[in-house]
């Protein structure tokens, strides 16, 4: 298979191009670089610094033989991309090129604006240059759970049936999203389903929940091979906070409540996704849509598994609630489908103690290379 | 009443603008003649030119006595919409001012991200601009009923109560609309609600039907102040291109089986239903939608009495179906609840004989003005 990674320099999108190309795909990776200049907008790194995705490139193929495509350009620059899909003629794209972070759109009505224009028109950009030049390729595209926001009913995968006054119909799930990154997401989505319905575009959206952790047999290889880890208020995730907290022995930081829940899952269940999806197309005309995550778990669940994980590691560590910088609702019901990945053949990696403990470890074991300034919440949703 | 007027221009924007000027509320009209230039694109115009809006805008001082305050600037431009927020201080902004053309919209990859950037960013940045400097002013969007596509359940206004697996939330109504256009609406729709439900602001989103009709008691005081009869491919709307077509003597041409059904509403409604939205604000942090039209007419219902109301000027017209532009259903189920403009006190203007002889008389009257070239659809959905 022929597969284009957007965003392959990104924290998911690297290991996925590895992954890829070990079992002997022909793989090309495509990037901007624009996620390394917000973090430097944001004055914020990843716990280790990431070798520029050249090197690593490099270092792949002197490691296993193999070739990796790099095309460093932007999907908004619409002759970039369409030039990409006639050159390589991908039979999948993996779209994970996008700003993906929630404070990132929320700092302020430049970011906001940013946000939804740069993942808006690079996904419309290559909806036309797929139009174009790959008319068959099957279009996988990360979206995220945080598009559906937190409603009162089951949330199902992506469509709905209805039963209303005496009728009946299949619809698209209602949405109720969180931030401006989030509505772009969701606007990406909209603007799929139509591609999907006029040109018969294939897609599968990837409804994804919150990832964690960063091995996966490809990063193990080689150091120079890592991908990101961000425990920062701007891209880090709560659990990576969690984790850094409890190794600098500072209390872990709550928004709010911590009843806040939402899915979760383990890089290599990511990948897998991904790999189930593209092995598994959505057929000509089909917009699918699965939901991307192993395990539900509440904002308290997971600071209770990291206060239990410093104990076993003899660290003692507390929970502070901090006020909630986002508006959000922070007790709610949270019942979310996720068969149709299973059903494709996913193996879920748990989140056990025995990962959390790695986990843990791999973070203390750097731990002298936190910086401390850049976990507190100063982007606030409303003021 | 302090009320800005976004896309004063325009077919709806400047009506809208005398009316309320003409009851004593202070008005400001905003345009970037940015609709002019769509025109110019495409080579198409109006049956009738229509003057410039400062050579109106000074008619209308003349004849009324009334001021209009004009501000020529593009709400793309975050310097310009804060600025108007700051000095005029609305209580009501109606903002009309987007690229209207589902067609347009459709033409290129050029012209699909042009309307989604302009449109969702626009309405973007008078959002963060309200945030700013006016945070009690009633916002007043115009949607399009083209948002909700046409589903076979009932369509709500705008919200709906789903019971599902024994639980239930009322949750924003799904939606499936047919262009990059009508994609651009539903994208505004769903960062407004974000908006109202994280910072407080009121808005009422107008899902607006087809609008027809050029007269209203403002436009009739004086040809000068005329609004534009658009009947172009373009611009142009289904019921004015049929009543073209048979004033030159020409089969009214209906795309597809023409089953196709919608909601349609006098323009003397329109503005009606605004001055109702604004006159019985949402409250603060509610998203409110209307939705606005009185009557459904499938195409064939309006050949029909386009076909009739030719007879009763004793002229003979046949209708051809062509194929269809579009991809869309041309025969389905369609019900639009509109009650809740009705409630707030609407007296609906309906598409009667004499509405329609009126209306084909004053086309007729011009006949001579038509051009025959840019009435047959060249833009197609896919191809």
């Amino acid at each position: 298979m022929r597969v284009l990674i957007i965003g392959g320099d990104g924290y998911l999108g690297w290991p996925t191009a590895m992954h890829f190309s070990n079992r002997g795909d022909a793989v090309c990776v495509v990037d901007s670089f624009d996620k390394r200049r917000w973090e430097l907008e944001e004055g914020v790194e990843p716990l280790l610094a990431i070798p520029t995705l050249q090197n690593r490139v490099r270092e792949w193929k002197r490691l296993t033989g193999r070739d990796i495509d790099l095309r460093v350009g932007d999907i908004c620059n619409q002759r970039f991309i369409y030039k990409v899909l006639e050159t390589f003629q991908p039979d999948a794209i993996v779209h994970y090129g996008e700003q993906p972070s929630a404070p990132y759109s929320m700092h302020s009505r430049e970011t906001a604006v940013y946000t939804q224009v740069n993942n808006v028109v690079g996904t419309l950009n290559l909806l036309f240059a797929m139009r174009r030049h790959v008319p068959k390729a099957h279009l996988v595209k990360l979206g995220t759970m945080g598009e559906y926001g937190t409603p009162n009913i089951a949330i199902e995968e992506g469509w709905i049936t209805i039963e209303h006054e005496g009728r009946k119909d299949t619809v698209l799930y209602p949405k109720k999203p969180g931030s401006f990154y989030h509505l772009s997401k969701v606007h990406d989505s909209a603007n799929i389903e139509f591609a999907c319905r006029i040109w018969g575009v294939a897609a599968t959206d990837l409804n994804q929940g919150v990832v964690y952790g960063i091995r996966t047999p490809e990063t193990e290889m080689a150091p120079v091979l890592r991908t990101s880890f961000h425990y920062d208020h701007i891209f880090g995730t709560v659990l990576n906070r969690f984790l850094v907290q409890a190794a600098i022995g500072e209390p872990l930081t709550v928004y709010g409540k911590g009843g806040q829940t939402r899915g979760f899952l383990d890089i290599r269940d990511t990948i897998q996704c991904v790999t189930l999806a593209c092995d598994n197309p959505a057929k000509s005309g089909e917009f699918r849509v699965l939901n991307q995550f192993t395990e539900q778990f509440s904002v308290n669940d997971l600071a209770g598994k990291v206060v239990a994980a410093a104990r076993r590691a003899s660290i003692d560590v507390t929970v502070r609630n901090l006020p909630n910088p986002r508006v959000e609702l922070e007790s709610h019901f949270y019942e979310a489908k996720h068969s149709k990945l299973l059903d494709l053949g996913l193996k879920p990696h748990l989140l056990t103690d025995e990962s959390i403990d790695a986990m843990f470890e791999s973070v203390r074991r750097h731990v002298e290379k936190v910086d401390r300034q850049i976990i507190q919440p100063t982007i606030k949703w409303a003021q």
